[in-house]
């Protein structure tokens, strides 16, 4: 298709990570809205809430008591999704098929100041968070049994939050999931073929291209992919290939602290609103093998497409056939890209 | 693992059709929730509405006029996420690549009584929707350059239904979306293996074992797939194989309007809500090729998890690694089959 007319008719991008599609359909961003809108949080919330289970010193549903911390702080999850006992057994009953999975589902409050999100916080505190994360990821991942380690955040109750406080999830485990198998085997087809990361190739192009780039500095850049799915999505990429969030350098680390203040400033700019999302780290399974082919990357996928209220339904079509964008990807990078860093709920009215 | 600990402990499981795994946490049913509900949409609905783009007679957002029709009646859709024209061209610009898609999205009014919903109908109308259907598969599928006809239904505001007038939608296109590329290949190797459809396999295999069949007719059965991800998924089956909706009978058409609204109605009943769902029919491809591996099905995937406010967020977890459940498959067809079939709005007080 020409290049100039991606803007106006419907096509399909291919996501060269995962090797499945999207239908972008940019002329039908024009149609008009009748369906659900989404309650907008009330914003402002105190630096402590003694109901809030996360705030420090509080009891939490399970009847234990958080410690006064003042450093990000990690926990056992009290309603875990995953135990850590595995009979190791499979159920292969003819057309039946299971297998016992195990596994540790961790929390992770990034801040013990209740009223705050990730672009509210200052670099070094997110650098706090950071090192969190990565010593998370290498005692998790060290774990006789855990072959994957996955590092993520919901935010907003649009995306299934249930508490504002500020804090993500790690649900480290014993099989691989078949999101990181995908990128798995692609970036390693790329490695195998090239003796290169697939993601420091296409992070190259980008910024050559300079289409999709919304921001970058020394070490990182985001990227709305080529193939994204979210209206919003994007992707922190670091600029050198390192297989995990273990190996960033302490000005690394602080770079990577830094884009994300910068993005989510931004998403929170881009309709005035404590922006919701579930983002998530991307990285090396932790399966004892070798991964010279990962290039560990930061996703975000956030739910709203034209306003705070208004979001896109992912449903029957992408449900049943794949998934599917009004807006295309370069026209969302532009936007991100025009706008302030400065958070609006700090701006001098 | 022991079949007895399979509602205790955390396991996977595997969907034959898709290749794809669930993550099943049937201790996690108990967690507290103090996240986001749902609004109930209000159930009374006049059986005219004059503000209704979707009702007989009035004037749709298009400037289009509804003709007064009072059997199932299908148009072009007036914000269409494709269109008819294809210039047949690849973008393959390195890493990246995209390639230009067309197809024709349809809207199919069930009733032009705006008040109404698939449980609330009659068999006999029911069976009009099927006939129309029918027919629109075989008019897209016929046409050059529509190999895929998929034909589905989002109710209710949480799944991005935007008009509560009973409807569903097609979307036919050129190229074969994912979904049914992995079931059409997980099909196919079953097919050429033993020569006998995957899907009636396994159905005998459930009829027998009894634990998540839902109901059953002569020509029907309703059942929670071992691999279902939604809460209460569930799939209806054809009892023979048939590669699509065209293949039915007389008897058996009538028979498939009574397992939907049977089905419907146990959903409206399980949290005495107009239960929101997305539903899709899968069927073969209309790519002109042979499709003897084909056994159609049209599935359930609604996304209410305890009562009419409380869902099940896939975000997370779900977006980066792979699906996951709290219920087992056999908690949840164990109470769909407790239901009644008469719907709750209609018992007497
Ligand atoms: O076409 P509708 O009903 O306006 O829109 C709805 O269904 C479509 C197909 O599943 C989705 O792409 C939209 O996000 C959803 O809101
Ligand atoms: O664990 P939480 O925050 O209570 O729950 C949230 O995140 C989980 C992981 O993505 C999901 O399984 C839940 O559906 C969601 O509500």
């Amino acid at each position: 298709m020409k290049v100039h007319e991606i803007h106006k008719v419907p096509h399909r991008r291919y996501n060269i990570l995962t090797g499945e599609w999207v239908l972008v359909s940019p002329q039908r961003a024009s149609r008009p809205w009748q369906g659900k809108t989404e309650n907008i949080a009330e914003d402002e919330r105190p630096k402590f809430d003694p109901s809030c289970y996360l705030c420090p010193g509080n009891i939490r549903a399970s009847g234990k008591v958080n410690p006064f911390y003042n450093q990000p702080y990690s926990f056992h999850n009290d309603f875990a999704a995953l135990s850590e006992e595995n009979d190791g057994l499979w159920l292969k009953d003819g057309l039946l098929l299971s297998e016992s999975e195990s596994g540790i589902c961790k929390v992770v409050c990034f801040s013990s100041d209740h009223s705050l999100t990730l672009p509210l916080m200052s670099v070094k505190d997110i650098c706090a968070v950071v090192t969190l994360w990565q010593k998370e990821y290498f005692e998790l991942g060290r774990i006789d049994g855990v072959n994957h380690v996955l590092i993520f955040e919901n935010k907003g109750e649009t995306m299934g939050c249930s508490n504002p406080h500020p804090h993500g999830q790690i649900w480290a485990q014993c099989s691989i999931p078949q999101e990181i198998q995908k990128k798995t085997s692609h970036l390693k087809a790329y490695w195998k073929q090239h003796n290169k990361s697939l993601l420091e190739h296409y992070l190259a192009r980008e910024l050559v291209l300079d289409e999709r780039v919304v921001i970058e500095n020394n070490h990182f850049a985001v990227v709305v992919p080529y193939w994204a799915i979210w209206p919003y999505e994007t992707m922190i990429v670091p600029k050198r290939k390192m297989a995990h969030i273990g190996e960033l350098e302490n000005d690394e680390k602080y770079a990577f602290a830094e884009i994300i203040k910068r993005l989510t400033t931004r998403y929170d700019n881009l309709f005035q609103t404590s922006f919701p999302y579930s983002a998530g780290i991307h990285q090396a399974p932790t399966d004892g093998k070798e991964h010279p082919e990962w290039h560990f990357h930061m996703s975000f996928y956030p739910p709203l497409l034209r306003s705070a209220t208004v979001k896109k339904f992912m449903v029957g079509y992408e449900l049943f056939a794949c998934p599917q964008r009004d807006i295309t990807a370069e026209q969302a990078a532009m936007r991100l890209k025009n706008l302030s860093e400065t958070h609006y709920g700090l701006e001098p009215d």
